[in-house]
């Protein structure tokens, strides 16, 4: 009898409608052949990373496995979070990307701020990018985290959706505030030295709401993760 | 003019009434020394880890920096959590001795489960005593995490304070319940496979209620620190 492998759940970038045919990548053929030996008849839950999530039925196992789309179904989201985030001490960004897509953060947005600028290598970059869609199937989500390259603190702010809730993480802020409900929410962490004052003027002037997310100091990655979790409560 | 050597801020468990002198440890004396170029009469702030800060005056700077204490002061805890969680994957559980040490959980108690055992090397077990305590100085902090070597979970289940609040994390848990206020509070956490139909038998027989605290699945150490910073914003 064709077993369901899950729990199995695929990162795969194309779907299609309900026919499908597929060749799936070597990570992902990788898993399904070796990590569940999984059989022709097999079928499998995937993601586009876009909002879909499909069911595949294995057509043929190999080095590369083939499969045809046998329903799919699409979800917008309703709640959305973007995170703006200044350099951390030393390699800490690493698990903070992972942990923000598992939480289903929409947007990484590294920031670089009078106190610290990223200094990103390309194999930086891709290591994220694995990071990310590791913790999306881990967390069987259905939206890929999108990973922005590094921009001025001024300018991320000049492209500010006008709709959005928004948030900077301060030892000085409010603690208690209610997460938010729907729609686009960003929240903002300083780099390990802080923001420098017109920066924090510049936060002010755009509305970004000072809080507080534990009462000692928290470095960075953590401060990123706490606004992060806190949303996630809403 | 002696200078006031913040953001020194030192752990040293033995401090002692105003007038006590002190030789600090190698670790310390080489931050004051070399990190910060301390002199003699410049100030430092310390804690002991249990609740006392103090206002140390340096005495001598060398290999060994050599203190008095100047005044002290003590507090206690007015809000305390604990944290059982089971064996995450690989070496994930160092970020998140940090993290909870950063924000102020008193006890970690790593749990041993029916589908996951603890592998503590002693190299692990001084690892995170480092971490924990970098952690209470990066957060100016006055309590120093105290860490317990793994137990069965019903062994921590039979020594559970009767007064103490209790949770556990679970994608079948509810959302939006409202973080304790003071005393003793609880967070339990399953290791990577999960808790087995037993263990969750046991923990809803004595009282811990299960709580979701993301809309996705999360990892065993996400879970616990997301768990910690929902009580932290209590």
């Amino acid at each position: 009898m064709p077993a369901d492998v899950s729990p199995s759940y695929l990162f795969v970038p194309d779907l299609g409608p309900p026919g499908t045919g597929l060749a799936l990548s070597g990570s992902e053929s990788h898993y399904l052949a070796r990590v569940c030996r999984a059989r022709v008849g097999d079928v499998a839950t995937a993601t586009d990373g876009r909002g879909a999530a499909a069911v595949l039925r294995l057509t043929s196992v190999g080095v590369t496995v083939r499969a045809e789309v046998e329903s799919i179904d699409r979800e917008e989201r309703s709640r959305r979070a973007w995170m703006w985030c200044g350099a951390p001490e030393g390699a800490r960004a690493d698990w903070l990307v992972e942990k923000l897509a598992e939480l289903g953060v929409e947007v990484w947005q590294p920031l670089n701020c009078e106190r610290g600028e990223w200094a990103l290598g390309s194999d930086r970059r891709g290591r994220w990018e694995r990071l990310a869609i590791a913790a999306l199937r881990q967390s069987r989500g259905r939206f890929l985290m999108e990973l922005r390259e590094p921009v001025e603190l001024s300018m991320a702010v000049t492209r500010t959706p006008a709709e959005a809730g928004r948030w900077v993480a301060s030892e000085q802020g409010r603690k208690g505030l209610a997460p938010p409900g729907g729609g686009l929410s960003i929240g903002v962490v300083g780099p390990a030295a802080g923001f420098a004052p017109g920066e924090q003027k510049t936060l002010e002037a755009a509305g970004f709401e000072p809080i507080r997310l534990a009462d000692g100091r928290l470095r960075s990655e953590t401060a990123a993760l706490a606004w992060a979790l806190w949303w996630s409560l809403g």
